[in-house]
């Protein structure tokens, strides 16, 4: 284990944290978060700047130029905190109670954006003539419908040719313990709507054949039954789950003129959003339940695992830091590294525990936040001084 | 084609049906239409008593003795009328306009009472001394939940040792014409609801086979094609149909805890209640869907083809009063007569065109109305006199 940080960067990243938690930045607001840490590095030297979007606020700070480019990915809003009354300390007022940082963003994700911040001023300050380029991203936009938040920056960045060759991404990752878990993929996610329509009429008269949900039977048991892919040591099967049916207008007498069948996919990079769509299509046709109508969204690309040195710059800072052998996993919410990953650029999201992240009472013990920009410069440092292996601090 | 009604006998029963229907008798409402008929049939000599339970009134009138006994059975309560604006004239002010009687219960079935009554005196006048035993049974709850209406009173007269031998019901058989169709039998009706217990959880990480619609599937296949019996001469074959299905929170992201199918079958004399039952109730055991119940209720058990000699007498009174092949069906709604013919009593329905039953401007055409004493007062004639064959009127 590495040298644990003095007070003096325990303070730092505290009192940064709390700066953050104490702005009410509920989604799509940032509520002034951006604006500090634009100060603080332009301070550092780092080229800063806002790029917003409707009411959504994105900062991009830059420092260095050319390949190897590490951007750190991070988000200034907090889901909301729900009745005030139900929290043990206000949501916006952070709190300490028994080495506890309570407050809502505690754990998703202000702790990491001030470690974010930390580990960047450390880092110039040590290395200002570093090769490549490190960067910032953050949003307002995360929690919410993100559509002007990383999906709105991806294609500025695209058109100036300043994409990353990896994101690291500030995301809780963590199970029980920091850096337990790191994340190195993401599952697909796909959103079906199947409608079959037949004619309704009295149970009495009406022809079986008629009913939708007849018609619908073997389909849905081949819905029920299908297998796309065994998965791979890093994901699971590609798996379909009917979320909803829905048929029937309540009395018992009369027949469904309508089935509604809803269903989601989650699937792994192994199996592509439009092979499973070909493949869902022709068993309808197959099962031919008469008049249908599939409308099919595809809310995420699947992507990972990541490849490059950034996966094992990052086990190697757990491990020479934290003293911990991080499992990469591909599970968890959707993160912004959607918009990254399935453009083939390698994506780690490394954070606090997840355990009370979206809940009241949200927290992240002092004792791992304090250990955050240490860990995060230290994966900056192993990306860009020695393109890809560990290497000590300065 | 026998003799027209005269004027004077076109008059009374036009009378009484305009009486009758002027008494808004909404069920379970009688209104006073059971009182003013038990006078006048008492007037003709019949035993009359009230059977009233909780707020149902039930009229039984009897003369005779022994058997055959021919029963009448009929029902003095309309269903509601709805908005009174929407009639072309007031639905318990009973008017004539273009030969056609219009008010609630004019079909269904104020004019079949009534006609009851004046077959029962007409014949009562002829034929005092008649064989057997003939009854009419009137209530205020057909067209409601019908507990305390026939269903009650069956019992009585089977404690009574007063059960029929087999019974005319007055309800609008008719479809196109005045006896072009009669009644002979109805299929049963069951309710069933089936619930399928799974355990909810989030699409990206529950198991797909906790999810009840998965396990359903075969299932719904299974009952969407299953067969019963071919039907028979009288009766179409037994059917199940699924009236509704429901599955599912309405977001697209949770699998659903729970999954209910409701289905009704119609079922004919050929496959008995418990047999279907017992064969549903073991598909849901093969298919093995998890945590499963199932409610099962049948309104309605199947009877007929009705046996004996009224449907013959009924047929030859249609087509000697009224010059028509009727057309023995089993089709239409509930009627009292499912309380007779399950218990292995002929039941034979006979009365009005129906095309307006429970709609606004409920009618019927004159001409047709002022042949039902004479059809009916044949058919009681042909079952008491001559012990089925039919006779000529006196």
């Amino acid at each position: 284990m590495a040298t644990a940080p003095s007070q003096a960067e325990r303070d730092a990243v505290l009192t940064l944290a709390r700066e953050l938690i104490s702005r009410a930045s509920v989604t799509p607001e940032d509520a002034g978060c951006q604006p500090l840490i634009a100060d603080r590095l332009e301070a550092a030297g780092m080229a800063v700047e806002s790029i917003d979007v409707e009411d959504v606020h994105n900062l991009l700070a830059r420092h260095g130029s050319g390949s190897p480019h590490l951007m750190l990915v991070g988000h200034t809003d907090v889901v909301p905190p729900g009745p005030e009354s139900n929290w043990a300390s206000p949501p916006f007022e952070p709190e300490i109670r028994d080495g506890v940082l309570y407050g809502r963003g505690a754990a998703d994700m202000k702790s990491s954006v001030a470690a974010f911040v930390l580990a960047l001023e450390a880092f110039l300050e040590a290395h200002p003539d570093h090769p490549g380029t490190v960067s910032l991203l953050l949003t307002s936009d995360e929690e919410g419908p993100a559509r002007h938040g990383v999906r709105a920056v991806v294609p500025e960045l695209e058109k100036r040719g300043m994409m990353p060759d990896a994101c690291l991404v500030g995301e809780p990752s963590s199970r029980d313990r920091l850096g337990d878990v790191i994340r190195i993929g993401r599952r697909g996610s796909i959103q079906g709507r199947l409608t079959i329509r037949g004619i309704q009429g009295h149970t009495a008269y009406a022809d079986p054949r008629d009913n939708p949900v007849h018609r619908a039977g073997p389909l849905l048991a081949e819905l029920g039954r299908l297998d796309f892919d065994d998965g791979d040591e890093f994901f699971p099967p590609t798996r379909l789950q009917v979320s909803n049916v829905r048929a029937g207008t309540g009395a018992d007498n009369v027949t469904p003129g309508e089935l509604e069948i809803w269903f989601n996919l989650r699937n792994n990079p192994n199996t592509r959003s439009d092979a499973l769509e070909s493949r869902i299509r022709h068993l309808i046709e197959d099962a031919d339940p008469g008049d249908w109508a599939l409308s099919w969204r595809v809310s995420g690309e699947p992507f990972g695992p990541a490849s490059g040195p950034l996966p094992g710059v990052v086990e190697t800072a757990c491990r020479e830091l934290l003293g911990i052998e991080s499992k990469p996993d591909t599970g968890g919410g959707t993160s912004d590294g959607r918009f990254f990953g399935p453009l083939g650029i390698p994506v780690v999201e490394l954070g606090p525990v997840n355990a009370t992240i979206h809940q009241v009472d949200e927290c992240i013990a002092v004792d791992e936040l304090v250990l955050l920009p240490g860990l995060y410069r230290r994966i900056i440092e192993g990306m860009l001084k020695s393109g890809g292996a560990s290497c000590a601090s300065s």
